[in-house]
Parts: C-alpha cells; sequence; structure tokens
C-alpha cells in the first residue's frame, strides 16, 4: 500500500496520511466499506458498488460526503497512480473523529472519514479447504450481516480458528446453525445435482458476484445444513474479488470443476 | 479529550497523535479495549481491567506489548495531565498497521497499537427510559459478546434505534429472545423479589461493576425473558463508569429505588 486517496487530501503516500485516534472508526467499528476490483484504471461493477456502499452507510446513518462520480474520480487516480495491471480497491467510510466519549451522540458537527487504498490483486488462490468453525457463529438477526461493515472481529475469529486447524479459510455457521458463509466470500455448494448458496435471511451477504452467478448459474438460494455440506459434491467461494474452488470440507474431498469457473468469465466479461 | 498516551510516544497532545489508515483497528475492527474510572489520579479496579484486557486481546491473539505496571504508569500520567476529579479512561489496543490487504494473515512482524485517552467522568445520568431493540440481537454464540472488543456496530445499531424513538438505551436480546444487557451497561432487574442479571451464556459481558453487585445485592445469574422484563418492579444498568436506575422499559415505568444504588457505595468505596 504506497498510495492513498482521502476525501480531505486526495491522493497522497500513504505514510502521510492517518486517522484521528478519536475516529469512531477505530474505537467502535462505527463505518462500512467496499472492496472493488480493477483492470488497469476502470473499477469493476462500480454502479453495484455504489449502490451497496450508501445502502451499509444509511444502516449506520453516515452520510457519504461525496458524489458517486467524484469517488469514481478519486478511485480512477488512485489507480493510474498504482499502475498494477489488476487490483484490488478497499473504499473506507467511517463517522470520523468524535471530541466526545460514548457510543451515541457523536460530538457535532461530525466530519466522516472517506479513503480509498489499493493492492495488487492477489494471484488466483490454489483450491481452498475449508474448516466448519466451531468458536463462533454468524448472527443472521443483525443487519451488520447484509452490509459491509467494519465490524469483521467475528469472520477473523472464525479464520484464525480454521488457520490454526491447519486450513485455509472457515465455513461460518449461522446462530441455527446452517451455513452462511465464508470469512471473507460467500458459499456455493453444489447438492443434488444443484448449485445451491444460503440466503440473506441465514446470514448470507447479498454479495455482488454472488448475485451475479445466481444468475449465470441459476442456482438457488436455500438453506444449507451440515447435513447437505456433508453431501455436496463440489463447492466454491465468491466475491468481488475472485471465485475461487473449495478443495475440501473438515477434510472431505470435493470434485475438481475448476474449467466450469473458467468459463463463466464473471470478471472479465465487464 | 486534549491528551493522549501511546505506546510509543508517551503523553502527547491529542492532535498530534494519529493512527495509520492502514491500522487493523480502523480497517477490521480488531482490536479490544477498557474503560476504566478513575478518581484524581487513581484508577479504580485496575487490577480487574488488566485482567479482562489480557484475556480480551488473547482472544484476539494480540500480545499486549507492556506490563500492566507500565500501562498503569502511561494511565496515571494521562490522568495528571488531565486533572479532572474523576474521569473515564479509554484504553484501546489495536493488532496495529498491515501493510497487505485482507482478513488474515497480516504483515509480519506486527505492532500492536496501544492508546489511552482520558475525558472528565459524565455527571450522574438521570434515570432512564429503555427500549427494547427490535432492529438487531447480540450474539451469544460470540466470544465477542464476552470480551471488549472493538466491535460495537450492533450496540451502536440498537442504541440509535431507541433514540430514533425518544427513548435513552436499549435493551438488547440475544438471538433466542431473551434479555442480555444495555448497549453499554449489563442489566439488572428486580423480579419477584430477587435481584437478577442475564447469564454470561445469555450475551453478558463479564461486567467489572456487575461482578461486584452480584454479591453486593445478592443477585442470581439468571435467564431473562421478555415476559419477566415485563414483571420486573425496578431496574439498574451498571458498568465500570456508573451505576443508573431505569425509570421505564417500553413505555412501563418501574419503581423508585435510587438511594439503594447510593447505600451501595460501588465505586467509592475503593
Amino acid at each position: 500500500m504506497n498510495e492513498i486517496w482521502s476525501l480531505n487530501r486526495g491522493l497522497v503516500s500513504a505514510a502521510d496520511l492517518s486517522i484521528s485516534a478519536s475516529d469512531r472508526g477505530f474505537t467502535l467499528a462505527d463505518g462500512v466499506f467496499e472492496t472493488v476490483r480493477a483492470h488497469g484504471v476502470r473499477p469493476l461493477w462500480l454502479d453495484d458498488h455504489f449502490a451497496r456502499f450508501r445502502q451499509s452507510a444509511s444502516v449506520f446513518g453516515i452520510p457519504v460526503p461525496l458524489s458517486d462520480a467524484a469517488i469514481a474520480d478519486g478511485l480512477i487516480d488512485l489507480l493510474k497512480a498504482s499502475a498494477h495491471r489488476q487490483s484490488a480497491l478497499r473504499l473506507t467510510l467511517s463517522r470520523g473523529p468524535s471530541e466526545k466519549r460514548g457510543l451515541w451522540p457523536p460530538s457535532l458537527p461530525m466530519t466522516p472519514t472517506l479513503v480509498a487504498t489499493v493492492a495488487k490483486l492477489p494471484t488466483p488462490s490454489a483450491p481452498l479447504r475449508l474448516w466448519t468453525a466451531k468458536g463462533t457463529r454468524r448472527n443472521e438477526h443483525s443487519p451488520l450481516a447484509r452490509v459491509k461493515s467494519l465490524n469483521y472481529g467475528d469472520n477473523l475469529l472464525a479464520r484464525r480458528e480454521a488457520i490454526a486447524h491447519g486450513m485455509d479459510d472457515a465455513l461460518m455457521l449461522n446462530t441455527t446453525g446452517r451455513a452462511a458463509c465464508a470469512t471473507v466470500a460467500n458459499l456455493f455448494l453444489r447438492i443434488e445435482g444443484r448449485w445451491c448458496t444460503p440466503p440473506v435471511s441465514d446470514g448470507a451477504l447479498p454479495g455482488l458476484a454472488r448475485q451475479r452467478l445466481l444468475r449465470t448459474l441459476d442456482a438457488d438460494e436455500i438453506a444449507i445444513t451440515p447435513l447437505d455440506v456433508g453431501n455436496a459434491s463440489a463447492g466454491f467461494l465468491s466475491n468481488s474479488l475472485a471465485v475461487v474452488p473449495i478443495q475440501e470440507i473438515d477434510g472431505r474431498g470435493l470434485d475438481d470443476f475448476g474449467t466450469l469457473l473458467e468459463k463463466l468469465c464473471l470478471f472479465e466479461s465487464q
């Protein structure tokens, strides 16, 4: 991360930009974000990302302090400066610094913090080994399951648990014990010959890649129990950066169907 | 907030200290905190706070980069500089900046961020009107319900919902519909002549004031349903800063028993 774009200062060196220690994004996870894939200086699915970004911000009641077009200009400036062939952008909005302590209300007037960072798109991951997290659950009762907020603590604990068990990522169950998602991606499983993915009401983030894949694969949004997971013949994870096959879940190997994912051209077709 | 203490820089003006925009406390709520009441330059219950702080940090696997004694010295320096008669300290630890994007692993070596802020202790609150939050639930399945992490999104949404309905704070239910806590405090209710508080297994934070009040009041840790809430004759909220009576819940008035709380001398007895 070398360059960073911010609402107040435009494009600067990352080392030159910092956040107030009283920023409510830092003290209370009072903020939201989007992760956007870019090819050259072209961000993909930008209208959809902005729509979800504003939806996430509205759940918190944080005003987005710029127009979509102005934010897009900032992202493109950032992409030009970084010059990766393919990039992962991250756009973060918090309610901003508050002199006043405590949960609510903050001190007024608030000045939201808006920053964007860029990194080279990670090379495609090898097929993943998943571990069903035991230590925590996805809270499908929370609006935070349906927006991209800064509150990633549970996902982080689940991921660390999976890695501690020698696996790559965690399959997260919701509070009723049904499959919800992985820690930074939606989950698709091939069950009885159909592609299936957990419904948003079970704690799945309404992911932008998920939405496209539901159509392309004619997949079912359907409750997935651990028994169903045990019967899945194949699976993959999706987010706005990549689609990655699942190699095994809890030690049970799944079928290789990698060529299908290549044929989807999910990101190239943009 | 005028002064701030940090691991790397000691005591500085708050305006002079800032956090990297890549700090995982800001990007992913990857961190923990404690709120400590202080009288003059004397922090209360400090051993208990440090024990819970280290417990919280261990859940995330974040090393606490200083001894308790060295952190206490920092807090006392901060109290001396602020010169409030009574203060609210906040000690925040995050995993620190990470050049590497994504949930896990971070870039190595990590240098945790440790900062402390101080504010004048708020004047005692008037008795509170509570609203049972409808929009979100406390996730009792998560270890984050039992430690003080930066992930305050759900509590914030619940508080904002209560205020939008003209109330002061929210009563949060857990995913099974039982009472768990308020948004920054534990809940005690007088039910059938006994003081009761939700068990940690129902999503209550094991609060330090709660622990003392359980003993002092000979209270019961017991599951509390909305029906029980409707039958409560009196109630109060407790955290490390204050104990505040509940005036009403969802529009139903509770008994005034304020003198009991004064007699407890919860904070003065230290």
